[in-house]
């Protein structure tokens, strides 16, 4: 067999399932390596994923083996099959950082929250949840494949590569309330979430304007994919940056 | 044994963990009917829940079996069984409306994501996720005792019963952009969601104010946490109601 169970470690991974597949064909048919249906895949009322590749010039066979590999459990149909891609990040573009997530289902789960709100600029802390596995591809259903995606060892070495950027640090103990801050008309901003269970450290809140989502002490915290959402459009809102609709 | 494995139709359930139970114990000690501590329990660096138990006059003993039943492979050591709890809902505060859930992990998150914003009432459009099985109980790490539960076998009826609520139908479709709503200083409204995967019907939709939150169409649609969390923030920024802190 030509590929192998995925590891963080090898460049290529998967599309778990049509929605990520198809967002893998359309947005990176570039990094598209190959596309299997099971024996089992019926089209259903939508697209086909034969005329979806033949239009994209991608290579589409039927294939059971592949399954095995890619989904342990799951009733899984169709995968595809990619090379990993990091590119740098937009200069003039606002970024979202997040710093040793911990979970590939809420890192998938949160960058299709923040596409949603029109960022396109990814920064990941490592160590951290893998960008690329097939669970935070298949929980993103393909949107990071609308992504540039940075790696950095460290918070100071994506600071210094985006000296421009105004930090925001969410965290509980902020000083400045989200309703609070206002839009400065400079899409150079870097929005800053840490891990799910430890937030971000003290290290990192020293270096930037710490904000706070106003709630009640009925609960400790917000969940991480609430405080991405809630953050993610009152900066949208106040117009740090357009949609790109139809982008 | 005198509990049963865990249904629907029983008049009792249980908080699997430690979280919800201290909220048990906390919030509606009056429904609390036992708590158990697993013979392998043992108290970390917080607080001991015999020690929970004693002072709030609840009832708990060391049982091994009751989690066979209660925790089905989960690592528990503490649970709770409780007498489920309707109430009608508060005629002069908001509510928030969920209309036939889907899932019972999701409506325990969104039950909490509410609590954080000071809601106290919710009511429940039947058919739907069960708002006191133990996995909506986990999910919402005990928010679900801090408040007023209703269910309604409709909408009509729920609407009938809140004549004098405003109502909000949050649908990815709807003609006021979230932005645009404005606050009226009436606390009565009834912020209404729908099933995660068909949202609201239309016989329903037609009946009040549509609100959407705008976003790019690079995403079909919003999670509905998301969507839950973006939206009661925004109605309590906008004065609808007030966190009661500390409540």
């Amino acid at each position: 067999m030509r590929y192998k169970r995925y590891k963080n470690e090898l460049d290529y991974s998967y599309t778990p399932g049509m929605a990520p597949t198809v967002e893998l064909i359309n947005r990176r048919p570039d990094r598209a390596l190959a596309v299997y249906a099971h024996p089992d895949y019926k089209p259903g009322t939508g697209a086909n994923i034969f005329d979806i590749c033949k239009a994209a010039g991608v290579q589409c066979e039927t294939n059971a083996k592949i399954f095995n590999i890619i989904a342990d459990k799951e009733n899984i149909f169709v995968a595809g099959v990619f090379g990993k891609f990091f590119s740098p990040l937009a200069q003039t573009l606002p970024h979202v950082v997040f710093v040793n997530p911990g979970d590939a289902g809420n890192l998938g789960a949160n960058l299709r929250t923040c596409l949603a709100f029109g960022l396109r600029d990814i920064a990941i802390i490592t160590p951290g949840a893998d960008v690329f596995s097939p669970k935070t591809v298949r929980a993103s259903m393909g949107a990071v494949f609308h992504y540039n995606v940075a790696l950095f060892a460290s918070y100071d070495e994506y600071a210094t590569a985006f000296p421009g950027h105004d930090k925001y640090f969410f965290t509980p103990g902020g000083e400045t309330a989200l309703g609070d801050v206002s839009g400065t008309g400079d899409a150079r901003v870097s929005l800053v979430f840490g891990n799910e269970a430890t937030g971000l450290p003290d290290e990192i809140l020293r270096r930037g304007r710490r904000v706070r989502i106003p709630h009640s002490d009925a609960v400790d915290s917000l969940n991480l994919s609430v405080a991405v959402g809630i953050s993610v459009s009152q900066f949208y809102e106040l117009g740090y940056w357009r949609l790109e609709v139809g982008g």
